[in-house]
């Protein structure tokens, strides 16, 4: 059986945008729950998913298993992931690993942007690589079943974070640097270690990781899908679209600034471009994954390539955790 | 006027042991109020305060001032400074600052000894200095008016966070490495920085950061007093006992552990002497201040400098602050 993933999207939740992701036939969706809340504002968000899946329930399920992928296929809907792009959930508690994996999590990021008590973001100028902390907390993911998700982090954060996990771990929503230099994108070496490692790259649909951002085509997108794939092979790659949809400015900013700075730092963007950046023409919403289709057979994939990017592989990820 | 001032006790307050402060001659104490706590909890431990002080008040009051030493001494009583050993009240909001000053908070460590949200630890690996949340909450330290406390830190977070500050910044508690090595102590490198800039350096009587342990004498002590004076200058020099009178042993297992790790970590403790050592004979309690007066005259300290180390320097800090 085919399946169709889409490895990260945030978006500002509603009944349009789970047709919009079934009509994209989408099998199964890592959902961002939460950036930089607490424990107790988590519990928060996960009520409000209880409200989405009880009201959509024609259209979504929690996921938990890499079976509810294979279930939403057979019933027509898409079962949804919860992951957490900061670790802030679990504080400075290792006892609440467990706790957020009862309550459905399956990926966590050690880092968002800046340092966190496990390991260094992107945005750090110095990257002292997972804490002790992060070691106690790696082994503790590895124990219950969280994937540790690397998409923001520092590199020898990223580095350290897979020689410690025992498990293969994961960057969601990112794309190579050496397709465009972004402090999100990723290098050769380390995607190199990654694919090593059994890890897996979900690509980025977000502009500010993209070449040309929103204006990015999807030939010159495809290519660097095909030379990744000739760098890490094509079993480790996937999609995290990385998608907002309907967001509001405010939340790019929040995701910004959080709670940590009294001045505006604009992250990705700008001064003169401080909000979410325009998808490109050929990927607005997930209905997107059928031009990439034409696009990736289009550079030279087989039918079994393509499947493989567009789910199959993160599929197989699920299982193996 | 003289002040006798200890700028570090963690004790298991009691009555008893506020008398034992005021037959030390105390005039001010900097208490730690929280290692680990998050700034719920840090509500309870100040309504904990509140009642010591309710009960207690021929005895100690809260204070808020350099002013309030004068007059602790006026009414023989000691005022009572609060600190933090770990920003985990402020959480990952630099909001919390100006609340935490409000509930009278006048020193807080940027880190325990592990790595937090603004800089590294020193039981660290590796450390990359202060973090950009860390740059943004040190600026609010100076601008409200609580001191910096590096004495559980990383070499370059310490360096880091005296470059970044504005006001003098203190470490309240550890000694000098030359002297005794110990992960907590501090290079000459590095007391000379802190002293050049106007910080002030806490001698510790914590049996592991004594040479000897447990059996440090009363003069060797002194000696290294005398050449921490001629290597930084006599007028940067006080006392930060770090006293932790009747603790339970669960205590110091909880300050090392907090809630970060699953397994047993002995800090500078071992498997063998895993609780809280003796202090030495002639430091059992503040008391031990009249034999720390005694040895510093015998090694060559003048009245002026002995009355300096013993409170009036940290008196002068708190006044410029």
């Amino acid at each position: 059986m085919n399946y169709k993933i889409d490895n990260l999207q945030y978006c500002n939740w509603s009944r349009e945008i789970f047709e919009i992701n079934r009509e994209a036939e989408l099998d199964a969706v890592h959902v961002t729950v939460v950036y930089h809340e607490d424990y107790d504002e988590l519990l928060k968000r996960v009520d409000e998913w209880n409200i989405y899946f009880k009201d959509n329930s024609d259209l979504i399920f929690h996921g938990k298993s890499y079976k509810d992928i294979k279930k939403a296929k057979e019933q027509k809907r898409t079962a949804i992931f919860f992951g957490f792009q900061n670790c802030s959930p679990i504080e400075d508690d290792i006892n609440l690993v467990e706790k957020v994996h009862h309550l459905g999590c399956k990926f966590m990021q050690l880092t968002y942007n800046n340092q966190s008590l496990l390991a260094t973001g992107c945005y750090e100028k110095i990257d002292s690589g997972v804490t002790n902390f992060g070691k106690e907390v790696i082994k503790e993911m590895n124990r219950v079943g969280i994937v540790i998700d690397m998409s923001h982090s520092a590199e020898k954060s990223t580095f350290d974070a897979i020689e410690i996990s025992e498990k293969p771990i994961a960057i969601t929503h990112a794309n190579p640097l050496f397709w465009y230099k972004a402090i999100r994108n990723k290098s050769n070496e380390l995607l190199k270690t990654l694919a090593d490692s059994g890890g897996m790259i979900g690509l980025s649909l977000y502009p500010h990781h993209l070449k040309d951002g929103s204006n990015c085509n999807l030939e010159n997108f495809c290519e660097m899908i095909a030379k990744t794939a000739e760098l890490i092979g094509v079993k480790n790659i996937g999609i995290g679209s990385d998608l907002c949809l309907k967001q509001p400015d405010t939340i790019v900013e929040w995701m910004r600034n959080g709670t940590w700075t009294k001045t505006k730092n604009y992250g990705e963007g700008s001064k003169n471009k401080p909000g979410f950046p325009k998808q490109p023409a050929w990927f607005e919403d997930a209905r997107g994954f059928k031009n990439l289709e034409t696009g990736l057979k289009k550079i030279g994939f087989n039918q079994d390539e393509v499947e493989g990017i567009l789910g199959n592989n993160w599929y197989n990820f699920y299982k193996n955790i």
